[in-house]
Parts: C-alpha cells; sequence; structure tokens
C-alpha cells in the first residue's frame, strides 16, 4: 500500500516536471522567435501583407509551406475588399490555393493571429505548425476569444508558435488604422 | 434611500420577466418550428443536402435568403470533397456565390448547426437570421463548443433559430454514415 503510495506520487510528480520542462522549452523556442526579426517565409508574408495595405485591405499576410521540401506552395494578403467576400481572409485564401483537403505536410505563416474562422479552416485542413506574429486581443481565436484549438470539439490542434515579427506585423497594421482615420 | 432600493428591486424584477418572457416566447416559436415539417427554404436546402450526400459529400445545405423580397440569392451542398478544399462547406459557399461583403439584408438556412469557421465567417458578413436543422454536438460552433456568437470578441449576432426540420437533415446525416460504415 506504502508502496503504491510513494509510486502514484512518483508519477505524479514526473508528470508535473515533464509539464514544467516542456513550458520552459516552449517559452525559450518562443522567446527566441520573438528575439528574431523575422523569418524568410514570415519575410515574404509580410510582403503579402505590404501588398494588400497597398491594395487598401487590412494589412494580413499568409504563406503555406511544405515543411518536407521547404517549398512554398501559395502566397496571400487580404483580399476581403477586392473580392466582396467576407471569408476572403490570407489565411483561407493560401488553403484554398493548395486544391488538397488535408495539408498535414504544410506548415502556415501568418502575420496576425487568425480569427476563430481562420482557426477553425486551419484545424479541418490538418495543418501542422501555425506560426503568427502580432497578437489580436480583439478578434483573435487562438490566444483570445473562442481558442479554437483549446475547446474539446476540436479534432486537430497544430502546434502554435506566436510573436514571430510581431512588431513589424503590428506596425503594419498601426499605420493603416491610422492613416484610415 | 428605502425608494432607491424598491426601485431597484423593481427594476431587477422587470429584467427578470422581461427575459423570462422572452424565453417562453423563443421557446413558443422554436417549439413550433420543429412542429413544421420544414419551410420552404429549409426544404431548398435538404434537396441541397441530398444532392450532396448523392456527390459523396457530407449532406449539408444552405439556402441565403433576401428577407426584403424573399427572393433566394445562392443554394449550395457541400463540396468539401469535389473541390478538395477544407473551407467548402455549404455555408461558406452560399456566402461566396453572392459576391457582397456584407449581408445584412440576409438570412441564411442551414439544415446542420454551422461548425465555428461558418458561425465566424456568418458573423462577419453580419447575416441577419440564422436558421439551422440537426444539432451538432460533436462540430457545432453556435449552440455548442466555441459558441461563436456568445463570445465578447463577437462584433455581431445574427438571431437563431434552431431544429428547423430537425429530424430529416438529421436522419439525412445519420443514412449518410450509416453507409459509409
Amino acid at each position: 500500500m506504502t508502496r503504491l503510495f510513494v509510486t502514484n506520487i512518483k508519477n505524479i510528480f514526473c508528470f508535473f516536471a515533464v509539464r514544467c520542462h516542456k513550458k520552459i522549452i516552449r517559452n525559450y523556442v518562443v522567446d527566441n522567435m520573438r528575439n528574431i526579426l523575422s523569418s524568410p517565409f514570415m519575410d515574404m508574408a509580410l510582403q503579402q501583407a505590404i501588398d494588400a495595405a497597398a491594395r487598401g485591405e487590412v494589412p494580413v499576410g499568409a504563406v503555406l509551406v511544405d515543411y518536407r521540401t521547404q517549398q512554398v506552395l501559395a502566397t496571400a494578403g487580404n483580399r476581403v475588399e477586392e473580392l466582396q467576400d467576407a471569408t476572403a481572409h490570407a489565411e483561407m485564401l493560401v488553403m484554398r490555393m493548395v486544391r488538397s483537403r488535408f495539408l498535414t505536410h504544410a506548415d502556415l505563416y501568418v502575420t496576425l493571429e487568425p480569427c476563430p474562422m481562420c482557426a477553425a479552416a486551419i484545424s479541418f485542413a490538418r495543418i501542422r505548425r501555425l506560426y503568427f506574429g502580432a497578437e489580436d486581443p480583439k478578434g483573435g481565436g487562438v490566444e483570445h476569444g473562442c481558442r479554437v484549438f483549446q475547446q474539446t470539439t476540436c479534432h486537430h490542434r497544430p502546434e502554435v508558435y506566436g510573436g514571430v515579427a510581431a512588431d513589424f506585423a503590428a506596425g503594419l497594421l498601426q499605420k493603416f488604422f491610422r492613416e484610415k482615420r
């Protein structure tokens, strides 16, 4: 009985130690990512966001990458105004462009935290990793609001890395909305 | 002070009375809707769902209606497999077909409770009313899971009427998945 108790305590301790360790590693990775000004794929997404702003769209860009070959599968910026389509967010456009129902071989780079619509679509498409730039406390659905991937009804959760080139991405958005006012 | 207290109590009582009354009316409407086998627009959505099943798609159909003129703006069934597009749900397709960013003049009829992706898109497009058929406890995002419209970050909430021709819509889905097994 005492042995069982000790084993259980050990297991519980191990469980928390592993969790804690994972968190430390994750925070380390994320902190390092924040320190990186950007990555080549996030740079491409940022260029798409700049192009979107030039078209009068909210400056958000996305790039879909095959992580096995590092090949770019699709790039897009927001086209909500141009297509007169409320669903034409950058993330949705890159996913549609690839014409593959399952994107298990793909990583998505997007300059802003995806909204609940895009987050749910990312889950449906079974994208492996999501790298996003600026956080979106008002409209985001990953770290804010719905927190789509944290729902028990979410059947696929990608690995999420936020804050990549966040300052530049947020700066683009701030500039866009300041000029619009 | 006593007067203020009485007024407050009165206000609180009124508030709950109105809420309760609204709930009774809503339940009455919903119950009556359940009793109606269908409505002309939900019939069209069900036909789209039947057609989708014939194409090997999950049988969900949607119809978008201009509520001012009662004119059908778009009809669609799921085309996820056909288009190899995880976002090609019936609701998304009808919204895209209309080519209007804001659909404040439109009501949406769909045979299944929308998922979080479609619910968020409905909110972005500012659709006035959502009528849906069967509930979806595993994948829904309106009455289950994310409950997109109940989030504080949701900027437009349509009026929602669930359970319209629910038995027929649910029957179609059950038949489809039974035959697939």
